[in-house]
C-alpha cells in the first residue's frame, strides 16, 4: 500500500483518486475550491458504484474508506509516495501547484501531473526536484480508460520513469512512453487527426455527422475495443503487417500526398520495424488464432452493446 | 425473404452471405474459381459457429441451409432481387463481371458491388442497368461489423439508394451515405489519416509500434465500441459539441496548421452542423444520463475483455 495524495479534485483528480483507492492505496485529496471539496466524497461513490464490474469483490463504502478529502496542500502531501497534480489545464495555474507539490512532498515522493498539452519541461524545468517529476497523462476517465502516457523532459532519469510505470501497472493502467517532448504528446494527436478528418469530409459534403459517427461506432470501434489499429491491420493479410503494408503501402502514401505530405509515409525501414514488433508479440503461424478470437470478441461485445439497448 | 446473389465468394462475399442467410434470406453464392465454391461451405459454417451470439436462437445448420453454392453466374442470378458483387479489388476484373451480372439478372434486381476503391460510375456508367447499381461496401468482415457504405453515382436514381438502405437495415446492417463520389470512400479514409499519424509519430521516435496500439485499445477504442468520435466529444463538456468546439476548437485548427491545411477547419457554420446533429440526437438535459450509459457499457466491456483474457 503507497499514500497517494491527488491535487486537484475535478472530473480527472476524481477518476484518479478512483483508480487507486480501489487498487487499495490509501488516498487524500485536496483541491483549494471549498465547495469542490464538499461534493467529492459523494462524486467518488457515484463513479465507483457505476464502475463496479472494475472492482470484483469490492463494495463502494469499502474504496470510500480509502479516500480522504483534507483542506491543506501540506495535509494531502504528508507521508505520500506519489503525488498526482490534476489542477486545471492552464500553465500559469500549474506551474506553482507543482512548486507548492516539490517543496512541500517527503523528498522520496514522485510528482506527476496530468497535463494533456504542455511538455514536462515547460512546467518543472526550474524546479530542484524536477528529476522526480513526469507527466502521467490519462485517458480521460482514468478510473474507466486505463492508458496513461509517460512522458518525460531530456532531464527525466530512467528510474523516475520506472517507477512510474511499476505503479501504473499495479493499479491496473496501460502505461505508455512518450519516448521525446511534444506538445499535447500522442494519444490526443491520434484523435486529433480522425477528428479533423471527419470535420474535413462533413464540411466538404460528402457525409454527414451522424453518418460519420456511425462508420466508427458500428465499424473499426468494435475491432479497436479489442486490438490497437496496427494489430488489426496485422491479422488482414496472410503474411501480417508486413505483407498487408508491401502490397498496400501505396494506398496510405497517395492519401499522405493528396493531403499535401511530400515523399513516402510507409517506408521500408517502418514496414520493417513494424512487421518486428507484431512478430515479436505473435508468431506468424498463430495469425489465424487471433484472428479466431478476435472475431468472438467482437461478436460478444455486439451481444452486450444488443443488451445494451445499443 | 427476398433471394440474394453473392458474386465472388473470398473473405467479403463468404461473410455477406453470412449475413443475409442469418437474416433469413436464400443466397445463392458463384465463383469462378472451382477450389473456392468447393471449399465455401465449410468456410461458412465456420464463420457462423464463431459468431452464433449475433443470430439468437438459429443454429449453423440452419443458416447453412439457407445457402446454396452453384456453378454457374447464371444460376446464382436466377429469381434474385439483390446481388452482391464481391470479386477481388481490381477495377479490370469487376467491370466485366457488372456488366455480365446487369446482362443476366433479373431486370428488377438491385446490383450492388463491394469495392473499397471505386467510384461507382468508374464501374458502371456505360452499361444499361446503371440506375440499378449501386456501391454498397461493407466493413471488414460485414458479418462481424454492420457499418455499410452507400455510395451511389451522379446518375443514381434516389430510389436505387432507398431500396439498398431498406435491404440493408432488414439484416441488421447499419448503412452511412457518402454523398458525393470520391475514391476509397469515406470509412476507409478515417482509418487512414489515423493509421498515417501512426506512421509518422513511429517513424519520428515519439512512440512504440506496441505503445501506439496500446493508445487506442485501452483509450479510445473502449469509447469508440458505443459512441462515435463526435458523440464522444459531445458528452464531453456541459454545452455538448458545440460548447467543446467553441472552447477547443482552436486545438483542432492548429494541430491541422502544423499539418500543412490552411485555415480554420473548426468553422462557425461545422460548429452549427455538428451541433445541431447532436441536439437532433440527444437533448442537452439527457447529456447525464447518455454520459452514465457511456460508463456503466465500458464498464462492461472492460469486464467482457477481462473475462476473455485481454
Amino acid at each position: 500500500m503507497t499514500r497517494i495524495a491527488i491535487v486537484g479534485a475535478g472530473i480527472i483528480g476524481g477518476s484518479w483518486a478512483l483508480v487507486f483507492a480501489r487498487a487499495g492505496h490509501e488516498v487524500r485529496v485536496f483541491d483549494e475550491t471549498p465547495a469542490t471539496r464538499a461534493a467529492f466524497m459523494p462524486r467518488l461513490e457515484a463513479m465507483a458504484a457505476a464502475s463496479l464490474a472494475l472492482a470484483p469483490g469490492q463494495g463502494v463504502a469499502g474504496i470510500a474508506a480509502k479516500v480522504r478529502v483534507v483542506d491543506e496542500l501540506a495535509a494531502a502531501l504528508d507521508g505520500a509516495a506519489y503525488v498526482q497534480e490534476s489542477v486545471p489545464e492552464r500553465r500559469e495555474v500549474k506551474r506553482p501547484v507543482l512548486a507548492a507539490i516539490d517543496r512541500l512532498a517527503p523528498p522520496e515522493a514522485l510528482i506527476a501531473s496530468s497535463t494533456s498539452s504542455f511538455p514536462l519541461s515547460t512546467l518543472v524545468e526550474a524546479l530542484p526536484g524536477r528529476a522526480r517529476c513526469l507527466v502521467v497523462h490519462p485517458a480521460t476517465p482514468p478510473h474507466l480508460l486505463p492508458v496513461v502516457e509517460l512522458a518525460p523532459a531530456p532531464f527525466t532519469p530512467e528510474a523516475t520513469v520506472a517507477r512510474a510505470r511499476e505503479l501504473m501497472v499495479a493499479v491496473g493502467q496501460t502505461p505508455v512512453l512518450v519516448k521525446r517532448e511534444l506538445p499535447t504528446f500522442v494519444m490526443n494527436r491520434l484523435q486529433g487527426v480522425l477528428l479533423l478528418e471527419m470535420f474535413r469530409l462533413i464540411r466538404e459534403g460528402y457525409v454527414s455527422a451522424e453518418d460519420a459517427d456511425a462508420l466508427i461506432r458500428d465499424g473499426f470501434g468494435l475491432r479497436w475495443a479489442f486490438l490497437g489499429p496496427l494489430e488489426g491491420v496485422d491479422l488482414n493479410a496472410p503474411g501480417g503487417i508486413a505483407d498487408y503494408l508491401t502490397r498496400y503501402g501505396w494506398i496510405f502514401d497517395s492519401m499522405a500526398n493528396e493531403a499535401g505530405v511530400e515523399g513516402k509515409s510507409v517506408t521500408p525501414e517502418l514496414v520493417a520495424e513494424l512487421g518486428g514488433a507484431m512478430r515479436a508479440k505473435l508468431p506468424l503461424e498463430k495469425l489465424g488464432e487471433r484472428t479466431a478470437w478476435r472475431d468472438r470478441s467482437i461478436a460478444a461485445l455486439r451481444a452486450l452493446r444488443r443488451d445494451a439497448g445499443r
